[in-house]
């Protein structure tokens, strides 16, 4: 088969690999009909994910088919059309039975990381019965690639995290895709004011569309400033980060109200500062996580209904033997107007 | 009357000053019985909040008796035994309804810093009817004070804010009055283990007697190594930080396991390091908060009940106008064994 391997800093290939076969009765063999791309593939791009080797396939999101199933898996079927999600998860250890399969003791985010992932023709998914979804009836193939990663992972460490309510005043800063998911997914708790923070002016029209209720560009000047004078100098109650820098978190402990919550959903490089000279008595709630998966099967439900459109997000359209070329799209991300790109099986 | 002045960085005064009158119709004025000495008043006398001025009497915790009310008082007679909260609270602007108290737009931690307080013979307490509690009966008074602040702080900012369930693993870093104040109250939830960590073997001893599992004094080396170790390599579920410095902050960043909760309870002058490089996929939950004195009620009836003994922390005994003495044992922590002192009325 093809697939996208890696084979150290900015050095990836579509070549030739061996098909994956089942290696454990809990495994799948998945036939990918869609992927894509993500802000962590462009990460290890760079160099930073030292977990991923030389020859790894990339990749951690997708739908596809069933080709083949091991011995112990019982929810799928050889030809059911499934939803891989990007953590892999166990269902069985102590993490799992907390509903944290994002530290499954056997899994976890290992897909595209630690084994080969789903950028390629077909995919090994461990654990599958617990790992993958059944894809509803009426559902599109494109908005259910979204529900692999991004769409969880705004909706869990930032909203749900973020304990956003009705009538709160929420700031999501970084409208990139994970940004935009949490934009999307907030909405379900009608909050009153949703304020998107970037520093790229088409993004923050994006924002809008996707129902932002302010908009505020960074790069022209005192974000934390414009935020107060935004919210009558009260602040923001629930503070959403998801660039992943030290800039970006220390606007979200200056905007942070009294009682409010700092929902991190960026993947940091750097430790930062954290100003408890100050905050020790604001009651807030500073949250991290690893995106658990766990919301996927209500994130489908709403799908289905039509009340979440994740297709919103797709901005750009390849196969995926086109997928060298729809790297350079998404890694020059602002300036190709690119948010998420899908990748097609031919 | 008599009251314990400041009169800038290291400068109080027991002195004559005016006995405080009603300002307001929800004021009441309060003849103290007994109060004590907090380590926030510790902050003041070295200069470290800039709020309390020259001329202001100090003091936010006490037991006393009604002397006289405002027009407005409905809850509270001339002559009832009553508990002074530390914060003082209107119980009607946006944060108290949100029980919030600590955030009160008109209360808040005023007394003994924006206003005078408790460390007198008599003290006016705005907002009477949200701010004072009935004394039950059969309750000793020593005991009482403890509840004023160190135990509602423990508690709120510690116990409640990092989830301590039953079988968890806790580690409380600071065996000082608050630190021991969380360890007291940790034990209403049944957590598996306690750990104590602090510089002090005397303060541990205590640590022990009061129901710490296992203790670690710090300045033997490797506190961090050494929970690891005790737990397994696992970490602990809960790091209460109960100092409120660089060093101990950081120690609770690198114990809480995956999924547990640092709940900060220490003053902090100082901005931390937050290892988000690490953290950012560890899905825990850090808290801040200025106690709120919520749990006053509910701590009162676990006193009433028998079930926490306050009073177990008080280990000197002087009289109101001794309190100048008292500071100095108090300062002197540690090498005076000392933790809370009380100061009765003769």
């Amino acid at each position: 088969m093809k697939a996208l391997v890696y084979h150290g800093p900015k050095q990836i290939q579509w070549e030739e690999k061996p098909t994956p076969t089942i290696q454990d009765p809990s495994d799948a063999i998945v036939k990918i009909l869609k992927t894509t791309i993500c802000g962590t593939d462009l990460h290890i791009l760079k160099g930073d994910v030292p977990t991923v080797t030389d020859g790894r396939i990339l990749g951690h999101e997708g739908v596809g088919i069933v080709e083949e199933i091991g011995e112990g898996v019982s929810n799928f079927h050889v030809g059911d059309r499934v939803l891989i999600s990007c953590i892999t998860s166990c269902a069985k250890c102590d993490p799992c039975k907390k509903g944290m399969y994002s530290h499954c003791k056997s899994g976890g985010w290992i897909l595209g990381n630690t084994i080969d992932g789903a950028q390629a023709e077909y995919t090994r998914i461990p654990h599958a019965d617990s790992s993958l979804y059944n894809v509803p009836y009426g559902v599109e193939e494109d908005a259910l690639v979204m529900l692999s990663d991004i769409l969880p992972t705004g909706f869990e460490c930032g909203v749900l995290n973020g304990q956003v309510k009705p009538g709160d005043t929420v700031a999501i800063v970084g409208a990139g895709p994970v940004g935009l998911a949490a934009l999307l997914t907030a909405q379900f708790y009608s909050p009153a004011e949703i304020i998107m923070i970037d520093i790229d002016d088409n993004r923050l029209e994006v924002a809008k569309k996707f129902g932002a209720t302010k908009v505020i560009n960074s790069n022209y000047g005192k974000p934390i400033e414009k935020i107060m004078e935004l919210t009558g100098n009260q602040g923001v109650d629930v503070a959403i980060e998801a660039v992943g820098i030290p800039a970006t978190f220390e606007i979200c402990q200056y905007i942070v109200t009294p009682g409010g919550h700092i929902a991190n959903v960026g993947v940091h490089g750097k430790s930062v500062e954290l100003h408890l000279e100050t905050l020790w008595s604001h009651n807030i709630t500073i949250t991290t996580r690893l995106v658990d998966t766990v919301t996927t099967p209500m994130l489908l439900k709403v799908v289905q209904s039509g009340k979440l459109k994740p297709e919103q997000l797709i901005t750009h359209h390849f196969y995926l033997d086109e997928i060298i070329k729809a790297y350079d799209v998404f890694s020059k991300g602002a300036q190709e107007k690119a948010l998420k790109v899908i990748l097609s099986a031919r």
